[in-house]
């Protein structure tokens, strides 16, 4: 008998998403892409970090190479507390740990929380690497939709009536991945009114925080968790990152942890990686306290704000009507939706025949649903191709309605 | 009624070790420290790597700041997999891929197989970081005794009879972490047939392949799965680092994995945190393919060979008869064993109280044996601090001694 490997039973099922063959044409330069949900190349503060790191002192530079705390390199942490009290984070029920991008934060919650066959709930759409995690757990996802102001009430409280062992409440309050809106004000009082009534942990993903167009949008970025009060806190585990306020490439995240759950949390940090890579963090710890996080934030609000209107004018002028989505006050994504029973797909396989690729709203959904939406990402394109992408788009979609109203 | 937090079942129990409370002394300059299993603060390629960062082209400063492939920086992978091919491992059965450090590795390995209840057979005593991602897992793992050539045969079989539900078998063929020993080429062999016998799975933790003292003991290292024939290959999975040959700052390490389970590693890498420092890759790129790593090597045997004679040398000198130990040929530690009753504990009191730290056998024991074994590490401290240190620890064991023969 030949040797078979002894899988854990949760991985001997486990296949690779269809979003990963995709990305091979978002890297291809022949391809205009709006699929990566990444910040843009060209934007980064490469010059700035080589200042950075010939200015640290000698001692700096050698606790850079070194091993770090498990919850952090201590004047990160310090500094990202600072910068989390400015936003009205409580800093007496909650503490800081830095984490290996925002999704080992999220990894790290749902390692404390989920037993296979647990069931998260979660916005219909969310976050494609968050819906990998979850099942990556044995955990479900039930997906419940948004309306342009957020979650849907009375369909979140059907949700959970459902589900009523359900472990967290994941959402994207801010500048939402896949979906680009923000919630209203109102929607985020309903959250906390919502967890505090039915006991319930909610996990607030506030990667595109800063990323606000309009001055007068930002007060709309206030996390959840600086509304609530202290006893709804400690239902309240936000997560943050420094993709897109410095470069994905440091893996630098953080989660604000309730002090009681921060002890758990750092075990299990512990085994994940012993500690984020110290390197990223004494440089972050400079970016962030020296003005060059704000420089470079200042710098690239009005270059993404550029692109959402290109894209926006494009999108104006190239679709046709009875195609919506909501305008973007700040993020990377607009969210697509054809008519009702117009395929995405369709749509896909033509922008892909003429160079053009972007990623299916089914991707977004943890039950295959929203088959007729799809995401675009304005991010990590050149000005200069947003209108060419757009229009051969607009050509596919005009395609597939019409031969969803003429089949055959 | 309160809110209580939904812990997963695993998590309730988690409670940290108490490794991490003597870590405390460890960073504390009052204190001489045999405790930290880390390299050398002043030894570390800082102006190096200035001038790596310094060098790149713009594309690849750009590539650097970005998200990368989950299984790594393709030219990363790449020299990896030519240092591998040096090593003899077999480029037809293995890929490589990038890890956020080794212990990521081992985490995603125990990922593939372990379920709640598994059973894990090592060495006792092992890799402390090891063992508590095991138990992260809510797996035992099973410990077999080893005596200065390796895992004891005999006693690895009856291991193995107890516990022949055993998902995988995890060691450190070369320059043990914290035994300090090198196996024999006859107990690799040994290995490799057992695990052909028993169709287990071998995970060859190899973090410091490359701190032989001697050139004369280089042959020695060869990985095992360098001597596998294409069957038994299939069977060993093989993590590597770049925190002795670079810097643990960098979080870097790889997976050498058959080609048949790569693809279901890559999905559980996904989930824990998209890739690995990208930042971090394109340096180690750079600083492997360009000399720098030899350099940076013939740089540092040099230095651990030093503290390793003045190591010995001290305990020679200041260590009572009785004291076992064996001299390590490479890496970071000393492992030393007292005659049977006498309580490590007693000695690491006596030494905390004296301004020395080092850790005790029982924290390597996946049982809380070991008690009367310590662990020193020699790799971080001040050569002038070694003989002051191993004095203090010798008249703590002599103490220790005493108080066991006449106690009361």
């Amino acid at each position: 008998m030949g040797f078979e490997y002894p899988y854990a039973r949760g991985v001997a099922h486990l296949k690779s998403s269809d979003i990963r063959d995709l990305m091979k044409y978002a890297i291809d330069p022949r391809y205009i892409s709006f699929a990566g949900g990444m910040p843009n190349n060209r934007l980064f503060p490469v010059d700035e970090v080589e200042e950075i790191y010939r200015r640290l002192p000698r001692k700096e530079k050698e606790t850079a190479f070194q091993y770090g705390p498990t919850t952090g390199y201590p004047p990160l942490r310090e500094a990202v507390k600072e910068y989390m009290a400015s936003k009205g984070i409580p800093a007496d029920s909650h503490d800081v740990m830095i984490t290996t991008g925002s999704l080992q934060g999220i990894y790290i919650v749902s390692q404390l929380f989920l037993d296979p066959g647990d069931t998260v709930l979660a916005e219909n759409p969310t976050f494609i690497g968050a819906l990998t995690l979850f099942k990556s757990f044995q955990a479900r996802t039930a997906g419940v939709p948004m309306d342009e102001h957020g979650i849907l009430p009375e369909r979140l409280e059907k949700a959970f009536e459902r589900h009523p062992e359900a472990k967290f409440l994941y959402v994207i309050p801010n500048f939402h991945n896949p979906a680009g809106l923000i919630y209203s004000p109102r929607r985020r009082r309903y959250l906390l009114d919502f967890i505090r009534k039915n006991k319930l942990v909610l996990l607030e993903d506030d990667a595109y925080n800063e990323l606000y167009f309009d001055e007068a949008d930002r007060p709309l970025t206030r996390p959840v968790l600086s509304m609530a009060d202290p006893d709804t806190a400690r239902q309240i585990i936000y997560a943050g990152t420094f993709s897109k306020i410095f470069g994905p490439g440091f893996r630098l995240g953080w989660l604000v942890l309730p002090r009681e759950v921060f002890p758990k949390a750092e075990i299990v940090k512990q085994s994940l990686d012993a500690c984020s890579p110290n390197f990223s963090q004494v440089i972050a710890n400079t970016f962030m306290r020296e003005g060059y996080m704000k420089a470079y934030l200042e710098r690239i609000r009005p270059e993404y704000r550029l692109r959402r209107d290109l894209i926006l004018q494009a999108m104006e002028k190239h679709f046709p009507p009875g195609v919506r989505y909501v305008r973007p006050k700040g993020g990377f994504y607009v969210w697509v939706e054809l008519p009702d029973g117009v395929p995405a797909a369709r749509v896909l396989d033509y922008a892909l025949e003429n160079g053009v690729v972007f990623v299916l709203g089914k991707s977004f959904a943890p039950d295959d649903s929203l088959t007729s939406a799809f995401r675009l990402a304005y991010s990590n394109v050149d000005p200069e191709q947003i209108e060419p992408g757009i229009r051969v788009i607009g050509e596919g979609i005009r395609r597939a309605m019409a031969r969803a109203q003429n089949p055959g």
